[in-house]
C-alpha cells in the first residue's frame, strides 16, 4: 500500500500521475481538510473535492478546481439576496456540497460521505479526510485571525502572515483508517503541498505526526517550493511569514522529524548537500508536471526512491 | 387592508390582478405551507416561492412555478449522487431554498425569512406564511400516508385519496400577525386556490378558522371549481376522495362556517341558488384569468363585492 498526504490543485495533479503508474487500489490518500468552510450553510471540503474532481476527470482544468463547464447560475440569485460571492461555486460543484451537507446533517460523518462520493464517480483509490472533526485552518495577520479561505480567496493574500492557528486541531482525532494505513503502508509520499496549511495541518492532527515517525514505510516528500517560489499558491507568504526559508531546504525542515528522502526540482539542485546537511538524503528530479507526461515520470521518479519501481 | 388567504399557481395569478388594482400595501397574503417539505436537506416552501416569484416578475409562466429560463444543472448532479429528481427544483430557485435554510439554522423564523426575502424582491405587500411552526399535508391513500408532494408530483396523483391530515397542524400557531390582519382586514379574500390542501392547511392552524368567524371584515371566496373541474391541479380528486361534490357548491360547504359571499364563474350561473340555499351570497362573473385583462377584471369584480369599489 502506498499513502499519499494531500492538499488540493499539486496534489491532484501528482495523483494524477500516480494513478496511472500504480493500481487505484493501492492508493490511500490523506487529504487536508483545515481549508473546508460553510458557504451559504453548505459544508465545503475544497481539498477533498479537488482530488476527487481531478481523479475522477471531472475538474475544470484551467483552475484546477470545480467541476468543467461549470454554470453559477445559484450563486448569481444567492449573490441578489445579499449574499458574499467571493468563493466560486458552480451549480454542478454545489450539489456536491448540498449533498454532503444532507449526508453530514442525517449523522454520517465525512470519511463516510467522502466514501459515498467516491463510489459515484467510480473511484477505486480510498480518499480519506484527514479528520471527521472539524479544523479550521486560521492566519494571525494585522487584520485579526482570518479563516484560510478569508485570507487566500477574499483578501487576495494581501495581509502580512504573523501566524498560523490550526483551530480545533487539538480536540480532533485522525479519520478512521489514517494511521493504520501510514502504519502499514510500504510508502508515504508527501504530496507538492503548501507545507504549512496543506501539510501542516494533516500533521496537526494528534497523532498523525507520531505516526509517521513510527512507520516502517518510507516517507518520501517533493518539494512544492521549486526555485524559490512555489508552483502555485501562497506558501511563500505563509512560510515567510512563520520564518521559515522559501526553498526546498524550508520545507524539508518541517518534515525533518519523520522524513526519509526529499524529492527536489533539478533547478534547485544545489540545495541537496544543505538537505543532506539536516540528515535528509535528497534526490533531484523534473517535479514541475508541465503536462501528464511530467506527472507520470515524476511518480515513476519518486516510486523508484521509495524502491517500489 | 385586504386580506389574501392564497396557495400557490391559482392564488398568485389571482394576486397579480390584485396587486394592479390595490397598491401593494394595503395586502397581506397568508400563504399556505402545508406543502412545505425538505429536498436534499434543504426547506422549500413551494406556495410562498410562487407567491413571490410571480408577484416579483421572475416566475417561469408555463409552469407557473420556478424561476424563469431556469437550469437545472446542480439536480442533474445530485441525481448523478444518487438523489431522487421527481420534484424540479432549478439553479437559480435553488439559491432561494439554501439561502432559506440557512437562515432558518441561524435561528430565524419562517416568517423572518419571508420577509427578508420579499425585500430582496422589492415586494410591497407582506406576505406571511400561514404557521412558523411545520405543518405536512399528507394524503392518506391505500399505499399509506403519503407526503402531499410525493402523491401530486411523484405519484401524480394516482393514488385513491382516503383522507387528508395536517401533521403537525395542531401543535402549530398561526404565524405572527396572521391573527390580526384577519381581525382587522375589510375584506379578506380566498384565493381560487385548491380548498382541501392549499386553503384547508391554513383552516386547520388553530385560531384562524374561528377568527375568520370573528373578523368583522367581509369573507369572500373565488371558487377553483368551474364547471365541475379544477383550473389547475388535483383539488377534484381530494374532494371526491372526501365525499364533497367537484363543484363551486362543495367549494361553498368547504368555507360555509364563516364565508360572507361567494364567487363563481358565469358558466355555474345554475348553482347559484344552491349556494345561496347554504345560507351564502354568491355572484357570478368571469373567473379564469385566461390573460392580465381577466385577472384586473377578477379583481375589479371581487373588490365591488367587498364593497371596496
Amino acid at each position: 500500500m502506498i499513502v499519499v498526504l494531500a492538499g488540493g490543485v499539486g496534489a491532484a495533479r501528482f495523483l494524477q500521475g500516480l494513478v496511472q503508474v500504480v493500481p487505484q487500489e493501492r492508493l490511500t490518500v490523506i487529504v487536508n481538510t483545515g481549508d473546508d468552510r460553510d458557504f451559504y450553510g453548505l459544508h465545503v471540503s475544497p481539498d477533498l473535492d479537488i482530488v476527487m474532481y481531478t481523479l475522477a476527470g471531472v475538474v475544470d482544468e484551467t483552475h484546477g478546481w470545480g467541476i468543467h463547464n461549470d454554470t453559477y447560475n445559484t450563486m448569481q440569485q444567492l449573490t441578489r439576496y445579499g449574499n458574499e460571492n467571493w468563493f466560486m461555486l458552480g451549480d454542478c460543484d454545489l450539489a456536491t456540497h448540498i449533498h454532503r451537507t444532507n449526508l453530514l446533517r442525517q449523522g454520517k460523518t465525512l470519511s463516510e460521505v467522502t466514501e459515498e462520493l467516491c463510489k459515484r464517480f467510480s473511484l477505486e483509490m480510498r480518499i480519506l479526510p484527514m479528520s471527521d472533526q472539524p479544523v479550521a485552518t486560521h492566519i494571525q495577520t494585522p487584520a485579526g485571525l482570518l479563516h484560510f479561505q478569508e485570507y487566500m480567496v477574499k483578501r487576495r493574500c494581501a495581509d502580512e502572515v504573523q501566524d498560523v492557528v490550526f483551530v480545533g486541531a487539538n480536540e480532533s482525532r485522525p479519520a478512521p483508517g489514517v494511521l493504520d494505513a501510514i502504519k502499514e503502508a510500504e510508502a508515504i509520499l508527501i504530496a507538492p503541498s503548501n507545507p504549512i496549511v496543506s501539510i501542516g495541518s494533516i500533521l496537526a492532527v494528534p497523532g498523525i505526526h507520531d505516526m509517521l515517525h513510527e512507520t516502517s514505510g518510507m516517507v518520501i516528500a517533493v518539494s512544492p517550493i521549486v526555485g524559490g517560489a512555489p508552483i502555485k499558491g501562497p506558501a511563500d507568504k505563509l512560510m515567510r511569514g512563520l520564518g521559515m526559508e522559501v526553498s526546498a531546504v524550508g520545507v524539508a525542515r518541517c518534515y525533518r522529524d519523520f522524513l526519509d528522502v526529499m524529492v527536489i526540482d533539478e533547478q534547485d539542485k544545489h540545495l541537496l548537500s544543505e538537505i543532506e546537511n539536516l540528515g535528509i538524503p535528497a534526490v533531484t528530479t523534473n517535479t514541475i508536471m508541465r503536462d501528464d507526461a511530467g506527472r507520470i515520470a515524476l511518480s515513476h521518479a519518486v516510486l523508484e526512491v521509495a524502491g517500489l519501481e
